[in-house]
């Protein structure tokens, strides 16, 4: 989906949790004290007993490959306007992973795929995110850059703009994926994602 | 994490959407319209401009083995309280799935494992929930019950409650993961659980 914000919510960076002040439910200002029987701070509504949880959101999208070329996509938004990424974005209620893979290959680039097998699995605890990546097999080559995408491309290995890649969990899925298809045989990888500068 | 209404969140069985009626940014009431530049329905701040998003939720948990054992939990909660399950529970921001997979351990059956491989993956797109399960050691046999537990027990196959598991998502993974040890080697599985009455 687009978030008008750019891609991702208001969060804070550290957390990754938006700041709760009011209940949703009845409007009332919440306090933020660990509820009975508890061990986490939740934003708890005293006037009609709502607690308010904060989870991790989950991004999908997949590796569309055609032959020997992998489609990817140059960020009209922010974060990282400008830099390539892969087709993907925030999973909708209501939708598998692999239904939502699709729909942001078609979003971000026009792009009618077929899901594969789920391929990469990385949480990224410090902005409470888990990206679930599958290699896909992209239908035709007719594709253009969706609201979302300055400019999408097919490339070859030796075309991957490796210093202008905006996601570490990008670098990662297209670094095992090339190593996979030298071996002949892809293999399911999962992971954390930490801050660089920790 | 407890849940003090039971493991779930208020939502409705349908949608998976909890019904928002009031900004928790700035308490004004909520429209509930597709924003520009978006395809669906969201509750809308006409006061303050935010946009409150709805996305699925993560549970993570394991398959803890101890030789040819396998530790379950009986449900002391809703929904299925009095069912065998595999000790799972919603991820929390600022962890990783495999940290919340071992919490979830820990919390429902005082239970110390290693976590190995992302095991299976599934979306349950009607109630917006998405399972990750991780094969995982036990690393001692001294287990007791935490308080979303009735009792907690090892079990070899033939003594497994069959007709007594809770989810899907349990029967699904137990049988994998027995089919897998008989061929000795273990495959991620992932997929979509659907309503059984559709």
């Amino acid at each position: 989906m687009l978030r008008r914000a750019g891609a991702f919510p208001r969060v804070s960076i550290d957390t990754g949790k938006s700041l709760i002040k009011f209940c949703n439910s009845c409007g009332a200002e919440v306090t933020h004290r660990i509820p009975d029987g508890d061990s986490l701070l939740r934003a708890v509504c005293d006037a009609c007993g709502t607690i308010h949880y904060q989870n991790p959101k989950i991004v999908v999208g997949c590796l569309p490959a055609h032959g020997d070329r992998i489609l990817i996509c140059k960020r009209a938004i922010e974060p990282r306007y400008g830099l390539w990424t892969l087709p993907a974005g925030f999973m909708e209620n209501n939708e598998s992973a692999s239904e939502g893979a699709a729909r942001e290959a078609l979003e971000e680039a026009n792009a009618r795929v077929e899901i594969e097998d789920l391929y990469t699995v990385y949480s990224i605890p410090h902005i409470s995110q888990v990206y679930m990546m599958f290699r896909a097999r992209l239908l035709d080559t007719d594709v253009s850059p969706g609201v979302e995408s300055l400019e999408v491309k097919l490339v070859r290995e030796g075309e991957i703009p490796w210093d202008q890649l905006a996601f570490a969990m990008v670098k990662r899925t297209l670094e095992h994926y090339l190593e996979d298809r030298k071996r002949g045989s892809f293999t399911p990888r999962f992971g954390d994602i930490r801050p660089p500068n920790r």
